[in-house]
């Protein structure tokens, strides 16, 4: 597709460039856009009106709505970003490891910028910033496409983003928007090895699935979270009601909430009593026959609804034999983002964390700590759910690859 | 296809068991599995001649043949492997990082195992072991598919590994061989999302490309080497036909012997003429208009020779007027493996090494040296020549993932 071609080759000439900029200027740039966007606060709220204007004649429900909307707090988000963002250790030419060689050779391992990133996303425009200032940091150009219904106000942020850029010297090139959202410049994308070294789509399930169905290109999978927390024998059971209730109502819209709750059966009668006193029918639950038992449920659940990420104040429940059980159902319904034990038994605690196969494996905590802030990565780009490259919060590392550069005077192999 | 999926379930059940084993254990089993290698060297070596028999009556080149054979010298050199492996530390468990957060969380950052890992590689057997040695030690199931030609080999080395390990306690299934090797059992591979956690492809460009093009799992794009000496106005011309020679010629058929040359104008009549001298046409040339001027070529090369792996006695050159120029012709043409600048130039040397787009950037050596052995990994499952995940030489760490272990006593998010 020449529409995307051509931005893939654009942003693959900036990339060099960008990556031979210094730490100062990319922090100049970086502060210079939270200048701007604060200066520009009126007219990226105009902006965003068309798309929300456009979006309700569409129908799109408050809900969607609200994701859409760029007000005075949500620029300070962004602008509070970008400030963390520029606070952050430069991780490009960090010297991650060498030896000299027997024979001489230096050979020194160190991290260079990805090149080319390239982001799908949804209708938040404020991730427009968030992931163009850290690919920026990073030092790789980056290719955003945004959803299409956030267009006017993803125009209007990265115009603002590459004018600043280019007034400092760096290529307005290394940020660039898909303005065409159609579906077709999303799978060009997926497809555009020549250009893109690193693909990252963040969104729901629909959009990761597609996207790991049809990309050639090197795919971080992200941000399906069907997480759990697993009530032990041994738990102190207020604590595991707070971190049930903390993991699932907290924000239940978000990955890192809890979808679904696994209780030992020498608990169940106590635990649920205290869940059920607690929130009095707030959270709706689908659980297997001895949850029924012990508390209102809307249907039995069947392997779908344990498959399911409701996203919302609803969750599926099961009453376990034992640890072994909870893990084995973990290990084949999870999506491997975070699973929670609520324990006293340390030997207990130990084995859940070697057993279950997901990025944040938590013993008497709620899953929703998993995030680049609260782990001190200092921002993040996803959650990654898969293991090559970078599992769990992204921050500014797993935006970076590594090259060896080696040094000799005349060595050849014998 | 449920022969591949069943193979993929067996290997899903039987890695969280060889992830748990202790480091004892696998060194143990490998040691043993080295042990009766050699006490079945004349049985491997019988199983070798039906493949080599049935190679020869399908007419295959003796070249290839010479891949799949295997002596007494290839089975020590099988063994000789599982003993550097042996010695290798055990990348698992390794603490990675770590922090106690402000609210009392200890969040550990932990090297697991990455769980089911698949190789599609050609007809070498020896790979059958230093594959399954290396995934082993790295706490991994593996799932094998080596070529059609070699499966009598395979087969044979496959139930050797499998009994042994089974034997001392660790299950058969994590070392399995896809015995069908049929197109449909590699594809079905490439799309085993559900089991396999990372794919590996080993062998020549067109395999590369059809893992690439097919795979919806994680895969690492290993081993196409179209890799450059730039030969720098400031070279020590000894050593940059010294380099030229030793890059070409010793090893041609492997992925880090150069496939082309550049030559800076001021030098390339003395460059060619050393060249000439120590070749006497040894290696045939295809070349630009400049270089036909200076040492006979076999015709003008065009895009399509440059853009070739001889993988022989056969280079393609090119006179540049530039170092510029010649990090261009670099990046547009190379495949991100190993290149090379003969100068005397600290400038020019820091400039190649920043501007150059490879896993391993070289002053003044011959790219040859890109080995795990050589860069001192221990060992290699592969060469990397992507961006995620690993670059370069791959030891037991690119076969690892992680995940954070996250201690609390209650905390719930605010």
């Amino acid at each position: 597709m020449e529409y995307i071609e051509k931005i893939g080759a654009a942003a693959k000439a900036a990339a060099p460039i960008l990556a031979d900029c210094g730490t100062l200027t990319k922090n100049r740039a970086l502060s210079e856009i939270a200048r701007r966007l604060n200066q520009n606060a009126d007219a990226i709220i105009a902006a965003n009106k068309l798309d929300i204007e456009n979006a309700r004649k569409k129908g799109m429900s408050e809900t969607l709505i609200d994701r859409l909307v760029l007000d005075e707090k949500r620029i300070a988000g962004m602008v509070d970003g970008l400030d963390k963002v520029i606070a952050l250790p430069d991780p490009i030419g960090e010297i991650m490891g060498g030896s000299e060689l027997p024979n001489g050779l230096r050979v020194v391992q160190t991290r260079v910028p990805m090149g080319v990133i390239g982001m799908i996303y949804e209708n938040r425009p404020n991730v427009t910033v968030d992931a163009a200032a850290l690919c920026f940091k990073a030092g790789s150009a980056v290719i955003l496409r945004g959803g299409s219904n956030a267009v006017n106000s993803n125009k209007f942020l990265v115009d603002l983003m590459r004018k600043t850029i280019a007034d400092l010297g760096v290529p307005a090139d290394c940020i660039q928007l898909v303005e065409e959202t159609s579906r077709e410049t999303a799978v060009a994308m997926m497809k555009l090895n020549k250009y893109i070294d690193l693909l990252i789509p963040r969104g729901g399930g629909q959009l990761i699935r597609t996207v790991i169905e049809n990309a050639t290109v090197p795919v971080i999978q992200t941000g399906e979270g069907n997480c759990h927390v697993y009530v032990d024998e041994s738990a102190d059971l207020d604590m595991a009601v707070n971190i049930v209730n903390n993991a699932k109502t907290q924000r239940p819209s978000v990955c890192n909430a809890i979808e679904s709750i696994l209780v030992h059966e020498s608990v169940s009668a106590a635990f649920f009593k205290k869940l059920d006193e607690l929130w009095q029918g707030k959270v709706a639950v689908v659980g297997d026959e001895r949850t029924a038992e012990n508390i209102k449920v809307e249907k039995i659940a069947d392997d779908t609804d344990y498959a399911t990420e409701f996203l919302d104040y609803k969750l599926s429940s099961k009453v376990v034999k034992s640890l072994d059980e909870a893990i084995e159902h973990i290990n084949k319904f999870g999506t491997g983002h975070s699973e929670c034990i609520v324990t006293g038994s340390l030997e207990n605690a130990r084995k859940f964390q070697r057993r279950i196969d997901a990025a944040a494996v938590y013993v008497n905590a709620s899953t929703r700590f998993t995030d680049g802030f609260e782990f001190g990565l200092g921002a993040e780009i996803g959650i990654s759910t898969q293991k090559l490259h970078a599992r769990g919060p992204m921050g500014l590392n797993a935006l970076t690859s590594y090259k060896y550069l080696i040094d000799g005077n005349g060595q050849i192999r014998g």
